[in-house]
């Protein structure tokens, strides 16, 4: 499959049915999705005027909420009728955002969402202590949950996710990054909060132990499929739709699936190609589209799409153990049109 | 009092007195301060290479190890048995190296301890994502301990922590920062933690509710005097004896107490000095060494140093209400000798 075909694959006829699955999902979890929000907006409440200030343009720059509505769908599928998903839930938004601060001032982007990023706003220091805040306040909402077993989920979630950005920081520009190793960050940095964001909606349900795990798996293997169309639209270059630059991950010699691909089927000249643009960081304004162009010849795109269309598939499978009702069919959508998302 | 008398008298007589008083709370704490730095090592165990490396410099970078002991040493006053002890006293410590890691980025500082920072030997990003791992991990072991009560009292210190560093960071080169905002930022960056440390101790050992309120009110009246005696030293001009390099706050335009005094007495000639050198951080390399003697001319300094002495004794004070054992009168000793430290 070239490029236009992959790309098209991903905007295909049915561009707007992730749109529409994530919008069953807030319908679904309506009014406990607005006390997530007021959860939300209440932790960044602060006398120091920057921290709501920057926390309200973070929330504004918005998001699809994707977390959040994991918990909570999670919690409810499974049968729960309390009211403590709602802060669970909110933790794991506070916790996906503080990540973002972070990221955005290692990676050093400009835009998120169409909207300039933080770092670009009010500089890097301020990012970098408001976004301990926020992950601090994530954690006195989990306490507030007074639930152990799910603290330590959600404790042990953030623990992997940071240990995830390390990695790829540490394995950016290296060009001997296989498949296994690629899996492993994106397994930490992505799924281990989409898992989490299951498990514990499942866990603060007190489900059975087959659905607690089924709950857990799916948030992870939907985590992955996520992030593998995440990292195949940075090269897609549909940047009105994305609100973020494209070619981002190029331009920082991220090693992403479609690069791993791209080498692993590289004659000599697509080597040199590579191992000046990625792994020396010389890059040229007109080396972009040539990298596109790679991954299209080689398929590395089109495979990478597959991958992702596979991990979807396990996530599905994963909830036939769980209950079967609206929040559970809800999911499945999500995950069936997840890999069909172009935003 | 002038800077050399002022200066004199932090490195007093009982210049050593405050190294005495650590001393004798790590003989005290002896095998459980012994598990804490095994619990820390633990902590940072990553497959990720370097996650162990760049935490074992700042472990080796070491320092005294006060709040973790403050921890140990308040639940065995109030006679505590068990072993989670060791646990809150190492999260508290990770807390503070996460602290130390993200501060050494903001600030950009080059040294700490006589060691170069780990922004300056890995750089910035790695310090960012190390430090979130840090802390993420401190959660994971408060969480381990299994007490709800305590896991509410060190999450909400880590969000007011925070908090603090931002009001700090607004508050740098304004000159109309008042000795209320000063004691704000430094209650909320400094003392919430040794608070925090001493009430979680109390907690665990589940103290009467007179004894717990007592050791966390000693925490935050140490902390304190404890702040003021590093604000005071950055301007003694013991490079050596501190192993960091002395005028960095002066360098950053950090508005700490010696300033907000010296501004309170400053007359037009000394106003347009603060106000090019801390407001417009204009700054000539003769520069700090008259900030100095300013500090001097005003008693700005000896000041300083007589308020951090007030707060001692309140910490001391406090202790009134807890149990009278070896514990508690090496936690009077440290407050007592915390105003003569010279490091």
């Amino acid at each position: 499959m070239g490029l236009a075909a992959a790309t098209n694959d991903v905007k295909s006829a049915s561009d707007g049915e992730f749109r529409l699955a994530v919008g069953a999902l807030r319908t679904l979890t309506g009014e406990d999705l607005k006390k997530v929000d007021q959860e939300i907006t209440h932790s960044a409440r602060s006398s120091v005027g920057l921290i709501p200030e920057l926390a309200g343009h973070l929330a504004a720059a918005g998001g699809k909420r994707v977390r959040p509505m994991l918990t909570l769908a999670a919690a409810r599928a499974c049968g729960y009728c309390g009211e403590d998903h709602v802060k669970l839930a909110a933790a794991v938004e506070l916790i996906h955002g503080a990540t973002l601060l972070h990221d955005d001032v290692v990676d050093g982007s400009l835009l998120r969402r169409g909207l300039k990023t933080a770092n670009v706003i009010w500089g890097n220091k301020e990012s970098v202590l408001v976004g301990d805040f926020i992950f601090s306040r994530a954690f006195e909402l989990m306490v507030a949950a007074r639930n152990l077993k799910v603290l330590q989920i959600l404790s042990a979630a953030s623990g992997v996710i940071a240990e995830g950005e390390v990695l790829q920081l540490a394995t950016q520009n290296n060009l001997s990054v296989t498949f296994d190793t690629y899996l492993a960050v994106i397994e930490s940095k992505t799924a281990a909060l989409f898992a989490a964001a299951t498990h514990a909606g499942a866990a603060i349900a007190e489900a059975p132990a087959g659905v607690e795990l089924a709950f857990k798996h799916y948030g992870r293997e939907l985590g992955i499929a996520y992030q593998l169309i995440d990292d195949a639209l940075d090269y897609s270059g549909f940047e009105a739709s994305l609100g973020k630059r494209t070619g981002d991950d190029f331009r920082e010699g991220k090693m992403t699936l479609p690069i791993v691909y791209a080498l692993e089927r590289a004659d000599a000249e697509e080597r040199k190609f590579w191992k000046r643009t990625i792994s020396d960081g010389v890059q040229r304004s007109e080396d972009f589209e040539e990298a596109c162009a790679i991954l299209a010849r080689t398929n590395a795109l089109g495979d990478s799409i597959a991958c992702a269309r596979r991990y979807a598939r396990r996530a599905i499978d994963e909830l036939s153990a769980a209950p079967d009702n609206e929040f559970t069919q809800a999911l499945v959508w999500l995950a069936e049109t997840s890999v069909q998302r172009v935003s």
